[in-house]
């Protein structure tokens, strides 16, 4: 269970980003009705919306409205959402669920399963761009948080993490020499190089300074990184029900914090790291007090 | 044969936008070196760059410096090529050649043939971004441009017209009522959309009133829809070595110009459009006259 009052924080801000998600996707009656029927089913299946409630409580922490924020933060959840309907393919993970339903491609085809992937990343960055129409938001911010998410989410970020994961599947990483710098390459880039630029463009649409940005930068990559081991901790202890996907990791032979330093220095390693986030942002004073209990969160949650 | 000025402006323009594409594209000795190699394989395979072309000529038009409007040119021939490698997948088209040479998946396989059409469209916001960088160029236009390009690539352009192509395919459309609305739907969007967005990207960086933008939109959606009518036309006719792949379309039975109308009605079709689109840019004088002879290349050409 999440604590007070990082608890009513998430419940109202995940409910802005849901009406936000509702109210940019287009109608399942939209021509052509099929894709934008697969782009809301993966959209709509559960997400918890960590990435967008990173961007408002990033701009909220500089000072600004969650509500400046609301387009770019839906724009994050697209972007996520479009990697994972892609991993899911049979030519990448081969995923038959997640989250306990049926992936995108089991229920559209594989044809139309890339093209939703395709288009809720086109999508995202119109809404991005829809975010300059918002008053007390600057075109400069806009086009700046443009490059940030493109940069954050292409080769040198989550599209790079991905690639190196699958040259690493079915244990090839066990030939390798450098385990250790292979599997941080693939954390920080495959899930926290999209958690950290979330908050970068919070705090950028807020106007904060290059300086104040740079601290979220520090927070994102940190709490990014615990935020994966404690995935790949999760895939092994958890209820492989509630997870609503198999343990799929070991069946893979992926290279993983427990598959390399075990379950206790792996757990040691994700509290170490969000204590590093929470100090990364101490300039915020108690601005900072949402985030901070996220960071502790992102640990200790048991899905 | 190109007349001249048109062959001279064209070839110049190709090689400003060649340049800027091996000098945007990040080098095959990134990391991680096979996803750059495979975005460089696909947009160094012979494309003809017309719509990066378009983008600096309605710049040019507008009468502004094609530089100004280069990192976005570029960021066109990325989304045009990110298009053809995942229209190539084994899921979609299925094709093992295009221009005479392997497709992106048969030489990387699917996983990175998909992750780089992922990164090709990824890249292609961020060359955008850039471009605010550009003396001259507002942040206002560059976010305005990044909502055209992606509405204009998305579920209402681009890959909604691909939808609806995938959807008739093996001839599926025999079966439907609205023969013409389909094939106009699917032109005007799979084809037409990327072609109409390239000329308002181009003018709006260049500071052109919504008025100007207008006009180019009108041209661009007509010649767009021109280029698709003699591309069908030269699927049928042409020298199949020369276009480097099979006259698919009549393998599998697509609703084309040629097949609902016949050649010679095609033909006059696509002739009638080109002097609409020529008329769209009146207002322009003599500052057009490329524009107006790329409109009449664009039915006349033999590849």
């Amino acid at each position: 269970m999440m604590p007070e009052p990082l608890h009513s924080y998430f419940e109202s801000r995940c409910k802005m980003v849901d009406q936000a998600l509702n109210h940019y996707l287009d109608s399942t009656r939209s021509q052509p009705e099929i894709i934008h029927e697969a782009m809301r089913y993966s959209i709509f299946a559960g997400g918890k919306r960590l990435r967008p409630v990173l961007v408002l409580a990033a701009a909220e922490c500089c000072g600004a409205k969650p509500e400046i924020a609301l387009p770019t933060a839906a724009a994050m959840e697209l972007i996520h959402t479009y990697s994972l309907v892609h991993d899911d393919l049979p030519a990448m993970d081969d995923d038959d669920l997640r989250r306990g339903r049926p992936t995108n491609h089991k229920v559209y085809g594989e044809a139309i399963a890339i093209l939703a992937g395709d288009a809720l990343l086109t999508k995202a960055f119109e809404l991005i761009s829809k975010n300059a129409k918002i008053r007390g938001v600057s075109s400069k911010a806009v086009s700046d948080v443009v490059g940030q998410i493109a940069h954050g989410s292409g080769t040198f970020g989550m599209i790079g993490g991905q690639v190196v994961d699958i040259q690493m599947e079915g244990g090839k990483w066990q030939k390798r020499n450098g385990h250790t710098d292979i599997l941080n390459y693939i954390h920080r880039h495959k899930t926290a190089a999209l958690i950290r630029t979330s908050l970068q463009a919070g705090a950028t649409l807020a106007g904060a300074s290059p300086a104040q940005v740079a601290y979220f930068t520090a927070y994102g990559e940190k709490i990014g990184l615990a935020f994966q081991i404690a995935d790949d901790i999760l895939d092994i202890v958890a209820d492989k029900r509630k997870l609503g996907k198999k343990g799929s990791d070991r069946a893979n032979r992926k290279l993983t914090y427990p598959a390399l330093y075990g379950l206790e220095e792996s757990r040691r390693k994700a509290a170490a790291l969000v204590e590093e986030a929470k100090g990364a942002l101490k300039p915020f004073g108690k601005r900072a007090q949402i985030l901070k209990q996220l960071a502790n969160y992102i640990i200790e949650r048991d899905h």
